[in-house]
């Protein structure tokens, strides 16, 4: 019960608003295609830049999921 | 006066909201037990998830705060 | 076309209410002096503390732009 | 022949006795979806702890194995 | 539309004759299996030694592609 | 009740047998003092030398502990 | 005997004069409410600048002393 | 005489060849408005995709050149 | 009036007598160019050598100054 | 007395039984051609994988030994 | 069998050519004093520059070598 | 003759008066068994401290020699 097995996935989500939107689009992306998510780790905030002006937020994160719950 | 020495303590900040308000909870509880907080360094920034959603962010900061002062 | 040539500046933004506001204004700041910002790298992000509250975000970025268009 | 390419993927194995017991615990998980394991990267420990005791390791570990075998 | 959301995973790519060479091998591998690649990040750079002479070269590298195009 | 607040310290635990054993002496004289522990990160592995044979190891872990319950 | 216990401590000592000096303050202050020193590490170094000179070098260091002598 | 003083500025380099090539590149910009260039770093390289294929490295290096000669 | 704009340059200071007298060379010259320097980082210390012996310090610095002060 | 002078190599110790177990051998083989080895710093843990298992444990360290004793 | 005892050293190779060719130069050089060298990790890569063109690369590698052969 | 290669080895020197003395005390032991002594990169300071005081200094330096001169 204690012995869980989890995998990180790497996935960058987009937002034009806020780095936690970036965070919470990577994870809704993420949970079309796997169970049982437990945990996010951001590891890098980058922005792409248009006009001079700050167009949307990218945030690579680490998402890790339950591997063993059937 | 421009010798001061400072501590360094790591205080890990939850909150359902945003990175910010997770940083400012961690400083909220640090004052209730040292004085003189003059800092905060963001180390690590995670989330807690549930339901394949987001339920908190939790960011690790290190709080810096004068030592020398009576 | 495909080979342009940047360079990186570093800029700490500030701001009273957020990470991304202190981003924000590191940006404008930057597009006072330099055109054909592309990108940005957010590098440390810390706080100042005044009276035992955050006062302010201070977030360090590297700034990308073209450096080849005339 | 000596040109192969090479996949990794992050797993984090768990085990109420060791820190090889849960890298061990990671690779036997990861054989089942994955063939030709070459090697393992540990990069990062970490335990869980329940009523002041370690209840079990948690070792995050990058496994590389062969893609290019039919 | 500005708001993508990206996935990256780790492959490494060797070759006999240069670092681009091997880099080249595991973009031409990844493309057999996901679609849109965007970008690459190379992580490590290491050769295998076989007589004393540099036998090939392996190159990690993160491939970065759109998951959000149907 | 999901805003929990952790306090990390950093500790070197020793053990003539094991690192897993060095960590648990770590999590044991930290119970000495702080409540409610809840994690472990290893942080450094390192081994105290004599007559040519490995005498100790010393292991740097930071342990995790929930300040807000009373 | 072999089997210490220590824990280590983040201070930032200050001085007008010299690096040396900025640690040798933090030790001096460290000393104050902790017995048994052992050993300290730098983990990084700063100067506040005033009228665009160094005024004073600001030393962060980890603190190591023995936990388990009573 | 001994005593020079340098600035690094941080460059990003593109080719569609080769990874020596987009360093030579920034080099090349570099010396268009900066003199006595001494070394480079290189800190980073990427490659942008196009339609599957690797169109341009581009490779982020730190450039030093000595600002004390008039 | 909190939300100061800084711009951080790198630079390499030399000296033949000490690490503290390299740093202070590279404010200095960056003095000459920069107005309203606040803080440095110390980011590498290097020595070159000469017969056998250090000929002199280099000392690689980021230096941050206020840019929105007129 | 105080001021001793130490070599540190890194050594790359193998073991089919556990970490531990590696780092001795590192030690072992060490102690072969240097003296008065003092400390082992772990800096790198790896296993090799031969049909679906852990073949061997692999350790990469750093071993310091004292350089001025006659 | 499985249980190779490796040693690595710090190599930095020069080439007026390319990286490959400095990495090769350095594995050469090796080879003159070090029998059974199994891998290369390329660590640092720098250039020297005159006359505002790259006048060599110089590539710092780690090569690992086995110890235990005879 | 631009095509030197060099050598790194990591040497910890010790002094009870400064880091500078610390790293002197390296490269003169260094230079006991190697010639050809270019350049020195501090890479880790440490303090051994008894009776509550700085005891002496220890810094870890990598020392760099040319190779390739008979």
């Amino acid at each position: 019960m204690s012995a869980h097995i989890y995998k990180k996935i790497e996935i960058v989500g987009s937002s034009e608003t806020s780095i936690e939107d970036a965070v919470n689009n990577a994870v809704i992306k993420a949970a079309e295609s796997v169970r049982n998510i437990r945990w996010v780790e951001v590891v890098e905030t980058r922005c792409h830049v248009e006009n001079q002006k700050i167009a949307y937020w990218q945030v690579a994160v680490k998402i890790g999921f339950t591997l063993d719950e059937n």
